[in-house]
């Protein structure tokens, strides 16, 4: 199973990397790293990370998309959501973290969709897909192959969820005990709540 | 204030990454990448990070030092460890997450100071340093300039301690907010503790 994680300048480091440490550890799962052109970008946090362009992604695995301060231009930028459209069209699943979820929202998929994303950007977001039913209380929501969190931290919350999915509630548990991670495990259950 | 990240193949993706998330936020901090020769290194998970010789960094700021796989060789390369000894020796602080304190203990610099590290491997990390006085029971411990996390995420935890004490208790649980990240803030309590 290939994970493509798509990056852009600005992103942020937690939001990718959160969610890397604990898919990159599942048996059978590769994690590559895309940006919409290739190169090196650069994370808000200025973490230089070498990219493949996605025009050479095998598109068929895991879609990782993190949220960060690029979104608030990327989701204005046509090319990059129909790019963005396409790929997660054809993902198995589509895992976005904090704003990343605005970005998916942005090319029309989650449109009737439950979808969540960072609360304290959560009035950008929601404009970002009036028709999206948006959770303001959820650590992380899945509807269907897509699942979106809420900020930074709770995308590393949300990959031992979809771990536990696909490889069982004790497999998750043993490796956030590997890890040492202590592990918010009820995604309807969320400290960071908003009401709106 | 720099912030020195010395990195290594097979380094632990999250070793590094929570960290830089915490303190690359932190107000006239930045975060430089390093290795031990510089060019493209790859975390444990496949994150391939652009880095510069460590022989060209300013060593007066923080030194931070990641856990992984790679210690494991690191520790018997001399060369490697009088490199880290001389950099922790001039670092304002040292901040190591996991077994990155197995390199910083096989540099000698640790003997007779308070130390943790990752539980799950921690007959061999006390192997690397006989006169440390290792804590089998600690989310971090702090002796003088050193701080030594235990595993992976535990790092991130220490990365807020360090933070609050430079700017405050407030200044840290407003960050902890704005990264949705649920602060397990108390050093001394260790869900994963060993007996030793």
């Amino acid at each position: 199973m290939q994970i493509n994680l798509l990056l852009f300048d600005d992103f942020e480091t937690l939001d990718a990397f959160g969610p890397v440490e604990v898919l990159g550890r599942a048996e059978g799962y590769t994690v590559r790293h895309y940006s919409e052109k290739g190169g090196v970008v650069y994370s808000s946090q200025g973490v230089p990370v070498v990219t493949e362009p996605f025009e050479h992604a095998d598109l068929s695995g895991i879609l990782l998309l993190p949220g960060g301060m690029g979104t608030r231009n990327l989701v204005k930028e046509q090319a990059f959501l129909d790019m963005l459209k396409r790929a997660a069209e054809q993902a198995l699943y589509v895992l976005t973290v904090c704003t990343g979820s605005a970005l998916l929202a942005a090319t029309g998929l989650l449109d009737g969709k439950r979808a969540t994303s960072n609360k304290r950007s959560f009035e950008w977001v929601r404009g970002t897909g009036a028709a999206v039913l948006w959770q303001p209380s959820a650590r992380w929501v899945v509807d269907g192959k897509y699942y979106t969190s809420s900020g930074v931290s709770a995308g590393t919350d949300m990959a031992f969820g979809f771990f536990a999915e696909r490889f069982g509630d004790a497999e998750a548990r043993a490796l956030a005990h590997r890890l040492e991670y202590i592990w918010h495990d009820d995604k309807d259950s969320d400290p960071f709540a908003v009401t709106i």
